[in-house]
């Protein structure tokens, strides 16, 4: 079990599906759940895939997270929304939003949609995605429990949160995609360094007495992360003011928790999230003809891939990469590492739905 | 002529809009225009303040910038619009266009407005906070001539795309307001720094040959500033692809022009800027309460600059530092480096206002 697996997205997502019915999710639920979680597999964003998902259950059986949640429109105006989750998963809560803000610029330009009492959304910029098809722009923002250092500060007081940003582009090339943190790092890149025993560079985090770090696994445990920016000299006031924005938005707008009151798998274990989110849809053809539109998006784009680079073969959108890998994995398959795959396999155990593992297993590649 | 002089804010707003009437800039134009510059310098943000009165001057009398534009609404649908400028002054074509988005959002819950044909709209923050009064948020974006090179790319291909969002708080408080460029430092820090005699850290800038420099003339010189957040692995795809998105509601969606194809003061300067802008007004008291939510901000706020501090006396949300300068200068009045006042008394003598000059510097402080 020491290998890298190489999985079928299609059998991973009826995996998904079959774990998360056993812990009460209504299947139509449990398949849009599926849908983002292997949208971030197949796109190289395995910190809000499949490995994931004990957490969830755990969270799910421990009655954190509500696994049937009655979604509700609490308010709505005009362009704008208040959507109550009823501390379901988050990514059904945002499904529903962005649906809802969608629906709602196709009738006024723009919209603008909160959410609250929801949890861990996953790949934000899935759901600002969604907006591409229909010719709009989708801005998805998310809180999050307390994990960032304000700029001078020593303490975490708002989290990772983050800000998704999707444009459409020309049907044969990938879309832009921005989806990032508002802190200079995230738990899953620590994580990562760690796991691969590498040192961070200096500006991404503090350790438990609040000197900077270089040392992941101090970072970790600390998890007092620094805003985009990093020192005040260099701009941290720029991520540590977008992340208070979005909390404001997505915590304060919406009727929800916000700052050091948000809980979470990612916070305090056994407290009940309370996330919020922020939706926002443009759609471009109230503003000129799409063809104009998307010509020039195409000539922006190529104009920057184009241009001189050092460092890497060539410059690269926001997106593109996640694209490319996408095409990749469709083609041979989603990477499982041995401790995700190992979490998975007890978790399939646990839930008696021994046959799915086995199911995905004779489907690897 | 070597000291800095200190005058009162109401006497620089006369001044500016005697030298804008000379230029043939309407009176109603020159007032909003020097409202606009007056804020700037009285906020601490000299950069966007008189000092740039000289460079205004010139640009309107070799014909690149139209003193007296015929703002137009192109094109309205719902809750959205688009503003031609007419290649007039920023400041009033952002006026208009904030105007509109705020009036749009009353009816709709929120708006967008694009603008394009316009000029450096100076201080994004001011119009961000115009939306505050209607218990509004503010959200402003400009592109800018060339000066970001793209991570991974060493070319100048996006401008410093400055971006405002304004919260409005409780009447006793400063308001919420950040109002960042993109990259990670700007043109007036890095000529703050060269005053100053002072190096600049690490991660801000290029050199003409493209490597990391901290000499602030020599990065001056090149102009190929590094996207907020620094190098690749500390982040620096987060300000570039936050620029381009700007860049893409700026200039493509508004129907302008955008990336390397813009010009202006700062830029080509022989050449019609072609700046667009973008704004959204999101109207709070769709989503809840105004009472409720402006005391969920002070909390928020208090909890913030309650929290331990190190390297500063205490924590500051954004807007903060602005608002207690402005009192400050309110009373004592705004300070002109000898440099700035200088260019003011020559332009003065160069349209034949010297009165205003010498009104203005009678009522120094």
């Amino acid at each position: 079990m020491a290998n890298t697996l190489y999985v079928r997205h299609g059998r991973l997502h009826y995996f998904v599906r079959e774990i998360l019915k056993r812990l009460r999710v209504p299947a139509t639920h449990a398949s849009k759940i599926g849908d983002v979680l292997i949208a971030a597999d197949l796109a190289g964003v395995e910190g809000e895939g499949v490995s994931r998902l004990p957490l969830f259950a755990t969270r799910i059986r421990t009655g954190l997270v509500n696994p049937n949640p009655s979604i509700q429109v609490a308010h709505q105006e005009e362009a704008t929304a208040t959507i109550d989750g009823d501390n379901g998963m988050g990514h059904v809560v945002a499904l529903r939003s962005m649906d809802l803000a969608i629906e709602l610029a196709k009738q006024f330009g723009v919209s603008a949609v909160a959410a609250r009492n929801s949890n861990d959304l996953g790949m934000a910029g899935y759901y600002a995605r969604l907006a591409l098809e229909e010719q709009m722009v989708g801005i998805v923002m998310s809180n999050a429990p307390p994990a960032m250092v304000p700029t001078y500060g020593k303490t975490p007081m708002l989290g990772e949160n983050p800000l998704a940003i999707a444009i459409p582009a020309a049907e044969d090339a990938a879309p832009f995609v921005l989806d990032i943190a508002t802190t200079g790092t995230s738990r899953h890149q620590l994580e990562d360094a760690l796991n691969r025993g590498e040192s961070i560079p200096s500006g991404l985090a503090l350790d438990a007495s609040g000197a900077m770090t270089q040392d992941p696994k101090a970072a970790l445990e600390a998890m007092r992360l620094l805003p985009l920016g990093g020192a005040p000299l260099t701009g941290s006031h720029k991520g540590f003011g977008l992340a208070l924005a979005i909390d404001i938005f997505c915590g304060i707008v919406s009727g929800g928790k916000f700052g050091r009151d948000l809980g979470g798998a990612e916070g305090t274990h056994h407290q009940v999230a309370g996330i919020g989110h922020f939706f926002i849809a443009v759609r471009l053809r109230a503003f000129g003809p799409w063809i104009k539109l998307r010509n020039q998006i195409k000539d922006m784009m190529r104009q920057l891939t184009g241009s001189p680079a050092t460092g890497a073969p060539r410059v690269y959108y926001p997106g593109e990469a996640e694209f490319e890998i996408e095409q990749e994995r469709r083609d041979n398959g989603i990477p499982i590492d041995p401790k995700t795959a190992s979490g998975l396999e007890g978790l399939a155990r646990q839930l008696d739905v021994h046959d799915s593992w086995k199911h995905l297993l004779e489907g690897r590649k």
